[in-house]
């Protein structure tokens, strides 16, 4: 997982028959590619077939471009749903974030150590406290306030932001705004979220409120795409850990912190890498 | 945590206020208890104090009884609910099954090897097939079958069993009947079930299918007093495991077995060794 | 998973270079082979691949011998360790236990139950405790007493027995007897033991003593292949539990029973499954 | 556990006798002390009994020091070792650190996040590059390299710049230096370390490397009070986390950060809010 590696990773799913493995393997064996790593899953019940394969660029004749026709004829006899992603072309991600800084905090750390091999070129905020943390390493800060009254005219300001950004990764690190639907269709699959529960329990507001309520004996995080329906997008990872009578809601917000910070770098480092497939409402994760 | 031990458990709660800890070791200590365990609680947001003490009965000048009258006037005058439990009066347990025998072997098991210390002198099923299994532990086995038109009656039955076999907990090892709210108000706090999601996620039928459908990366499983509402029950241990998307329903099923299994058992153990104090929707676990 | 299947599993290992998964992929199209599950694995730092294919021989043209003939020379060319198993032919267990009963009752009952697809002909132990459970299983108990006088005895008539019965894999089911390395070259990565502790932490005897001594705040249990070197086989499964300094020497051994059942239990039915290879001291499980 | 609290902390250890509890109680009853948390534990192995106790102080006659001549008496008759902590007078820590900023980046979070009562007035390395963070956090920052010629003396002025600056604890957060028996005298269960493994597997060197080399299933990470014995001290806490072949050695590494920061920060919360006791080689933890 060196930063230097030049490989090629292609993600497909298409309903399941015989000789996917072996006319993927075979296209790539005939340009002499070298598989790093091929992960392969089937979902019985509803008769798809998923993959993930990963390939040296180096020691091949190809360049991505021309894997790309090849492969194409393949991904059409199949009906694949495919795309094909070179790792010298990293993903660009725009972290928003309200005022909670754990989440963001942890990512830029992790960006810097190089744990997270993208770009982070800009840092979105409806507040200002986010600054200092985003100039400190070195990226944008804009200041996005939302009002009801101005939510359309500044998300229309942020999509422009992000289009000139070239963009390709939404990941809400704890923004508590609510994106519109116009603006979630800007990004299909490509807006991250960390929700500070368990999903499917304990969705909209005040999650850790409602845990202590209800009095379970563990909390949870669960990072997801963003998607219409609030807190029902598809599931990316999910953590939890024990907590007892002793802790109050304090005790749960900053147990939780852990969980958010751990579940939501877990899924960007997930999507950066290609490694996760969507089906309807659920994912496939090649890790 | 010897069998032979003789010791005393005082469980209480009352409103929050000074001096309760030193009037109740106070209390004990001129009686000359040896106190073996204490642990105390305090729920500042609805200012309740709660408080569980075990102390040994065989070097005190007093027996349960006397203590029972020595404790009155300061149980009295904190406005305290609790209960005085001697650990030689075994708890008297009902297991009541349904088709899958996953949890009642487990429980048998653990009560064969001393982990479980109570009595469980009988078995109660809607179906034969755990009669086997029953008799093989030398309990007593009743066949209960249970349709629409003839769950009152059958009811009223178990309930003259329960009865008659002086029971005083009920545990529903996977049982797959709903008990009526008039069984129920006959066990408050004395019937455990086990469910097999993370409530309060999945309530309801077939968890595991909701989970599947939902795309869920952990499945778990909670063990919680029955109450009138489904599901909505006081938690008493919730238990979590990871799975991944290759995991089909069955998978599911199978590995979540373990869950409930552990969920269940430790609820048993807590409740017989009397560490549970319920208020609310919530319980405080002394372990 | 369902019982009735008839699937072929092809484990493999052999040095990584290209064009092995082409190979055997190819190998199993032109026979018209319905791929269920396939998974790969390199080590790059030695340089080894690692194969698992399973596919459904109903709707093939070839049967598992004339599959082994095919698959003949493709294994030579690549120089493969190799082996290709049928789902019908059932791996038959014996289960080895001293006094402990919990990882015998708790093997038999998941056995019983359908989640291991196994054969359990017989149970042996050097006490008679387990007789009564064995038999309610329908199980041969066979008595082995060992003392350091008989011990070679006994176990030449241990394996007699094995060989009798066509054993081919021998779980340690809390068996406190050490094997000697006569018997267990007999039966080389076909012995599963569970060690309870996580090894490599308190290897040797009375591991919750020492984990009780040392002061961790986690308990683990191991298992894995036996081999001569005492708590040195490759590892097959481990799990682990937070425990506090309330858990005595007895908390720790019974709350740790949990951990052995299933350790245990897991790797017998990754074994069984024929998803585990070996290399050095090293597992690859294909779960 | 807002940050204006003004409580005392009792922390004490003795040998087990009756009346203790009811001794410290009825003192502080007495004084009209409102009894915040209280919780004891015995090691009845040993003898030995444990207290912590946590009162207001605010709406209290007495002030800490008259406290402290109060309980005097009390602690001589019963033997007591212990500790009278003023949550106004906050711990003030130094952080070590070599190359890995991971830890530093989330102690500093958590600090600046409120996260962490106590104060960091500097940080200390053998290395410049975490220079940049400290100083953003608006800390001092000492480089003070280490060669085997020059670590006498520069454990010296280590030691006066601790002493210069009041310095109660010190964190040793991926510090690889080894701190010499001198250096540990001066600071006794006031060192605490992460180890980044579940000790006592793997103690030493290059943790991670012997993890993958003995092909474990869990990797872990343990906090633990420095003492003259290399991973031998006390262990305040420990975290675990599952993998699989498929992790590298750099996979390893990675991972295991997450469970580093924390097994870190929660030993110095642990700490800094007076909630650890050290007996021999063990801690009581009253979280």
């Amino acid at each position: 997982m060196a930063g230097m590696k030049n490989t090629a990773v292609l993600l497909l799913d298409c309903p399941d028959r015989k000789g996917i493995v072996a006319a993927v393997t075979n296209c790539l064996l005939k340009h002499d590619a070298n598989i790093l790593h091929a992960d392969q899953h089937q979902d019985s019940e509803v008769g798809l077939f998923f993959m993930r394969v990963e390939w040296d660029l180096d020691s091949c004749r190809l360049n991505l471009e021309q894997f790309e026709r090849e492969l194409m004829p393949i991904a059409s006899s199949f009906q694949m749903r495919w795309k094909l992603l070179g790792s010298r072309k990293k993903t660009r991600a725009a972290i928003f974030v309200s005022k909670e800084l754990h989440c963001l905090a942890d990512l830029l750390q992790r960006h810097a150590s190089g744990e997270l091999e993208c770009e982070v070129p800009l840092v979105i905020s409806n507040h200002p406290v986010a600054e200092k943390l985003a100039r400190f390493h070195g990226l944008e800060f804009h200041l996005m306030p939302v009002t009801p009254a101005t939510k359309a005219e500044t998300e229309a300001r942020e999509l422009e932001l992000l289009q000139r950004n070239h963009i390709d990764l939404v990941v809400l690190a704890r923004y508590m705004q609510v994106l519109s639907p116009a603006f979630v269709a800007r990004f299909p699959e490509r807006i991250i979220n960390v929700h500070h529960s368990f999903l499917p329990a304990f969705s909209g507001a005040k999650p850790y409120h409602q845990a202590f309520a209800r009095g379970v004996k563990l909390i949870g995080a669960t990072s997801h795409y963003v998607t219409d329906e609030l807190d029902e997008g598809p599931i990316i990872e999910q953590d939890v850990m024990r907590i007892t009578h002793r802790d109050g809601i304090e005790d749960l917000t900053q147990k939780g912190r852990d969980l958010e910070k751990v579940a939501l770098s877990r899924a960007m480092r997930l999507h950066i890498g290609h490694r996760i497939l969507v089906y309807g409402k659920k994912t496939v994760i090649f890790d």
